[in-house]
C-alpha cells in the first residue's frame, strides 16, 4: 500500500537536493582561471555531498526494496530523514564558501550524524512493520558494521573539527569511501 | 484513469516546494556563530513549514489512495491546492526573515487557511466522483474534527497575529502537533 | 514502449516550471504592507502563468492518455514543447517586475504562441504514430476550435501589446478562461 | 529489480537540470530591447544545453529500455553520469555570461567530454550485467560511430577553444546536430 508513492516522493526530494547543490557554484563574472579558483573548495564540497546523497539514495533504494507494508510511522520516519538531508545543500555551501573552516565543518558533521540517526529510525520502523526480527531486512542489517562505524566517525569528527579541521574533513571522505564499496548485504540475502 | 499521473505530478510539486524552502536559508558569509545566529528564525520557520508540507503530502497520499475515478474537477481542485501550497516557501521566508513579525505571521495564516480550504474542495470533488456519501472516503472523513479545528485555529490566528504575534505562531505549532498525531481514520476504514 | 517515462519526465519538468516561478516572488525586506505592494504585479503574473502551465499539464495528460506508441519524433516534439514552456518563468518574471509593460507583455505572448504551436506539432506526431486520421485522438481534436482561437488571440495580442498593453493582458486572461472551461472532448470520446 | 526507480530518479535529476538552467536567464530590470540584448548569448547557450540534455535523456531512455538487471555498478555508473550532467547548468551559465569566451568554452567541452565518457561506462556496466556481448544492447551499439565521433570532436574542441573559440562552439553545435538525427539503432534492433 502506497510504497510506490513513498519511493516517488523520496526520489523527487533526493533528486532536487542533489541538483540544487550545484546552484551554490555561482557563475563567476570573469572568464579566466583566477575567476574560477575561489570556486575550487565549493566544487570539492559539492563532490563530497553529491557522493553522500548518492549513497543515501542507493541504500534507501535497497532498503525500500524489501519493504512490503507502509504505515504512518514509516511515512514520518522517511520525512524525518529527508529533512536532515535537505539541510545538506546549506551546510555544503557554507563549508565550501569558507574553505572548510572549523564551525562549518563541524556543522556538516552534525547534519550527517543526524541523517544517519534518522536512517536508523527509518530502518527500525520498516523492520517493525514488516515482520520484525525475522524479516529479510532485519537479518540483512543485523550486524550493520558500516552504519555503526559511520556514526562513530561522525561523532569523532564533530569535536575534531574545532581542533584540526582537515582531519574532520578526512573522516567525512573516509566514511564516503567505506560506503562506496557497495553494500551487497541485502542483494546477497535476496539471492539466497 | 490517470490517477498515477495525478499522484506523480503532485509528488513532484510537493517535493520541489519542500526542498525549495531550504534555499531561503542563505549561506552566510562569516564562518562563526554570530554569522549563523540571524538564520535561527529562518530555520525555525523552515522546520514548521517542512512539517506542514509533510502533513499535506501524507494526507494527500491517504486521500488519493481511496480514489478510483479522476475527472477534470479533481485535476483542477488538485492544482488549486498546489497553488496555495506553492506560496508556502514565500510566506515562510518572509516570516523567517522578519523574526515572525505581525503581518508576515498573519499572511502565513492566510495561506494555510486557503490551502486547508482547497483541501476540503479537493476532498469534496473526489467524494462526488467516487460514490458520493456512501463512499469509503466520505465515511472516513464524516466528522473530520481535525480539519474543522484547524480551519478555526487558522481563522483565529490571523487577527491575533496583529495583536500578539507569538500567540498566532503558537497556534500554527498547535495545528501541526494536532496533525502529527497520525490520522488513522482512513487506514482503519480500509482495514475494516 | 516508454510511455510511462515520457509522462514522468514531462511531469517532472512541468512540476519544476510551475514551482520555480514562485522564486520570482522575492522575499521583501520590510514586514509591512508597503513592502508587499510592489509584489502585486509579480503575484498576478504568477497566478496567470500557474493557470497556463496547469492547462498545459491537464491537456498533455489527456492527450498522452490516448497514446499507445512512442517514437523518436514524439520524444523530440515533447521536448520542444517543454522548451517553450521552460521560458514561461522568465517571461512571467519579466512581465511582473515591469508592471505588464509593452515589450514584456508582447514577449509573453510570443512564448505562449510558440508553446501552442509546439503543442500542435506534438499532437500531429502522436496522431501520425498512433493510427492517423482514424485514431481516437484525431477524431477528438478534429475541429479543435479552442486551439485555433487561442493561436489567433495570441497572434493578435502580440502587436496589440505595443499599442494598448492592458488589452493584450486581457486577451491572455481570456484564453486562460476559455481553457479553464474543461476540455471534455477526449473524455467524451473515450466514454462513447 | 529496481529499474523503475533508477529511471524515476534519473528522470527527476535530468528534469531539474534542464529546468534549472533557465534560472541563469536572470530577469532584467529594464523593459526595453537594450535590457534584453545582453541575455542573447545566455539564451543561445541555454538552447544548446537544453538540446544536449534532451539528447542524453532520449538516449538514456533507449538504453535503459533494453536493460533487465540492475546492480550496484549500474547505480553508481548512472550517478557518475548524472554528476557530470549536473555541471552543465554551471558551465552553460559561465559560457553564456562571458559571450563564449575561450576558457568557459573549453570547460564546456570538458564537461561534455566527461559526460560522454560516463555514458560509455554506464553502457559498459549495463551490457556486462545484461548478457554481455550477445545482448541486444551490445549488438545495437557495436559500432557506435556517433559516440566515437562525438568524443573525438569534444577532444578537438577543447584545445581549439583557446585558439579560435567560435570554431569550438561550432563543433558543439555540430555534435548536437549529429545526435538530433534520431538514433534508430536500438529501435531497429528491437523491431527485428
Amino acid at each position: 500500500m502506497g510504497k510506490a508513492r513513498l519511493e516517488a516522493f523520496s526520489d523527487g526530494v533526493l533528486a532536487i537536493i542533489i541538483t540544487i547543490m550545484v546552484l551554490e557554484l555561482k557563475v563567476p563574472h570573469g572568464s579566466d582561471w583566477p575567476a574560477l579558483q575561489p570556486l575550487l573548495p565549493v566544487f570539492l564540497s559539492y563532490v563530497l555531498s553529491f557522493i553522500y546523497i548518492g549513497i543515501y539514495w542507493s541504500n534507501h533504494h535497497h532498503m525500500l526494496h524489501t519493504m512490503k507494508r507502509v504505515n504512518g510511522s514509516i511515512l514520518w520516519a522517511n520525512l524525518h530523514l529527508l529533512f536532515w538531508l535537505s539541510l545538506v545543500p546549506f551546510v555544503t555551501g557554507w563549508m565550501g564558501e569558507n574553505h572548510f573552516a572549523a564551525l562549518p565543518t563541524a556543522l556538516y558533521g552534525v547534519v550527517l550524524f543526524m541523517a544517519a540517526a534518522a536512517y536508523f529510525v527509518l530502518q527500525y520502523c520498516i523492520i517493525s512493520a514488516n515482520g520484525g526480527k525475522e524479516s529479510l531486512l532485519a537479518k540483512a542489517v543485523e550486524r550493520d558494521r558500516k552504519g555503526k562505524v559511520s556514526q562513530l566517525l561522525y561523532a569523532i569528527a564533530i569535536p575534531v573539527a574545532f581542533w584540526e579541521q582537515w582531519l574532520a574533513d578526512a573522516l567525512y571522505v573516509l566514511v564516503a569511501i567505506i560506503w562506496l564499496i557497495p553494500d551487497r548485504r541485502i542483494e546477497r540475502m535476496i539471492e539466497e
